[in-house]
């Protein structure tokens, strides 16, 4: 028996919306401890990896590992007829064939289910090293999809270089050229609207616009990202998941630019 | 000479919005006792009925009966240059080729007149029989939009079971099965926002998505919904026109699945 | 040294969104008075003036006067870029290949810049002759462009008839025929909703929808728009561009619906 109840079931939501444009379809690993995400996207180029601790959920039980592989299309459309302020519960017998998802809106009055099959997947469990990375920034996540989101105008790769004052984006192509500057926030009122760097090196590394723009689709997650950058190393963009866990995206640099 | 002047012209532009994708071109049959349209929609399938009382006019003048065959795309278009706040007046001779429709301004600094030909359709006025219906349920217009909505993604069919205490609105398809179940309101705060069901016996039928969908074009005309029911008979949906008339749609279950 | 910087940087915005679908392409001459623009749009038809004058910016210096030619399409899709609140500031060297767009936000922690290749274009001036118009109408922008896209459901042009008592503004075509009449505001309380008209006599005149809905791009920069109307001679429709400047669109009348 598999049971998660999360009162704040637009994070759900939002999750999908985060992840379904990447992935077709996925396995949700469920165990004791939470539940875990984690796939490379369709074209084999970026890995996503979600994570919702079990402590997250408003009531959880899961007497046996289970892996229930999705259709992430499908599941998406089953949130959207969640209201924003819908209780959304997943239910799934131990050898599941279906999972059932309960919305429940505040008032008890409508009370709806889906009942949806699963899937079997390949399983390609993919282990993520620990990293220490050179520099870690952290900045209003809005303002990170503004900039990827005017920068892919100018090209098709944007190039990331942090040092100690603050952060550079830089684009090139047909039009001209573009750099946006990000100044460290000196005195932080707001920590959401702050734009901090945590910095061992300085880095330079150039990305796909394609896959940072998708990435943002997180952006109603949480006010703030954080972008993690090593050379020669992936990069992780990271969201929070309200209270109960987090959404990361993991890319490798382009290598010719990287030469520049 | 016929003239229909309304104060509350949005009213109109609604009315319109709530046929126009149902029935490309119609008859309204303008008399003392005010203004009817009924007819199918394009496809032969469902029956529109709207009713627009005299007494709701702000003044209201029908010498002669007049049947006025219109355009209703065109008549669409004319309506959708009213602002929301225009007073409205229809106008038309005795033996009419022509409607006019006239759009005041509540300051009346803005006045405009549009005239459009009117057309010879086919009579085929259709009788529908008073029916004592097993089911009445009255529910807020938003909700059901949003069901019909919401479950068109499941399936192309929409089964609707009354009983005492609620209703079920049930969909299934490649994706899985869905269910919605509203409980009938215990205590009424705000009658717009209850489900109240009025039952001499339940009731399980089977109505097409499409067509359901279509009818809820008029959500905007009223806060509330009433779908009335009983076995074999078609489905009523109808929605008050403010103080002045009502809309009704008229759909047959389908057959096959009722059988189930 | 060329270098204009405005603190109220959406204006620029504006401006281009009133000329972009009008003009592929387009040089903006600069000298020490300030800046200025003029071309005919993409098919010969209708002409295009924008003026900006040095005093309306907060700062502005041109050592020499410079012709930079532009593809409009990269330059709005740069502006963009640059948030409502953004100062922006141009700058281009004594004889340019380039030009450069600086975005500062107001808190200077964001700071854009953004270069784009200037391009050769043939110089065709086009002396405007000073005219006395017989008829000037100032009203509020939003209402001339409701107008003009409401009739421009009816038929290809407009009729615009001026007197003394108000502008009728008319159409014809296969739904039928429509005529809006605005009155002469009497008393002026805000000078912005006013219908205001200064006329020597008066003037009825045709013009093509098409244009007249491509000069409302304008509306955002200004709350009034005048249309001047002399018979025989091109209309003027005019939007002040904030306190810096105006754009001024001309449209000749209609020869053959004006014989009628």
């Amino acid at each position: 028996m598999f049971e998660a109840r999360l009162v704040q079931g637009n994070l759900l939501k939002k999750v999908l919306d985060a992840i379904k444009d990447l992935l077709n379809e996925a396995s949700w690993d469920c165990a004791d401890s939470g539940i875990q995400l984690q796939a490379m996207d369709n074209s084999h180029v970026s890995l996503v990896s979600v994570n919702l601790r079990a402590e997250g959920f408003d009531k959880y039980r899961c007497d046996r590992n289970i892996i229930m592989g999705m259709d992430l299309t499908s599941m998406s459309k089953i949130l959207k007829c969640a209201a924003n302020d819908d209780i959304i519960t997943m239910k799934a017998q131990d050898n599941p064939d279906n999972v059932t998802f309960m919305f429940e809106s505040p008032s008890q009055e409508k009370v709806s289910d889906y009942e949806m099959k699963l899937m079997n997947l390949d399983q390609e469990h993919l282990g993520i090293p620990e990293t220490d990375y050179a520099c870690v920034i952290k900045m209003p996540s809005g303002e990170f999809a503004r900039i990827c989101r005017d920068l892919s105008q100018f090209g098709e790769s944007i190039v990331i270089a942090c040092t100690k004052e603050g952060v550079r984006f830089s684009a090139a192509g047909d039009i001209g050229t573009a750099n946006i500057k990000l100044a460290q926030t000196s005195s932080v009122d707001k920590e959401e609207d702050a734009v901090i760097i945590d910095m061992q090196e300085p880095v330079t590394l150039t990305f796909a616009c394609r896959y940072l723009n998708m990435f943002t689709k997180a952006t109603p997650l949480s006010p703030q990202v954080s972008l993690s950058m090593s050379p020669e190393v992936p990069l992780v963009v990271e969201y929070a998941i309200g209270e109960i866990g987090q959404i990361q995206y993991f890319l490798a640099p382009k290598i010719d630019d990287q030469d520049n």
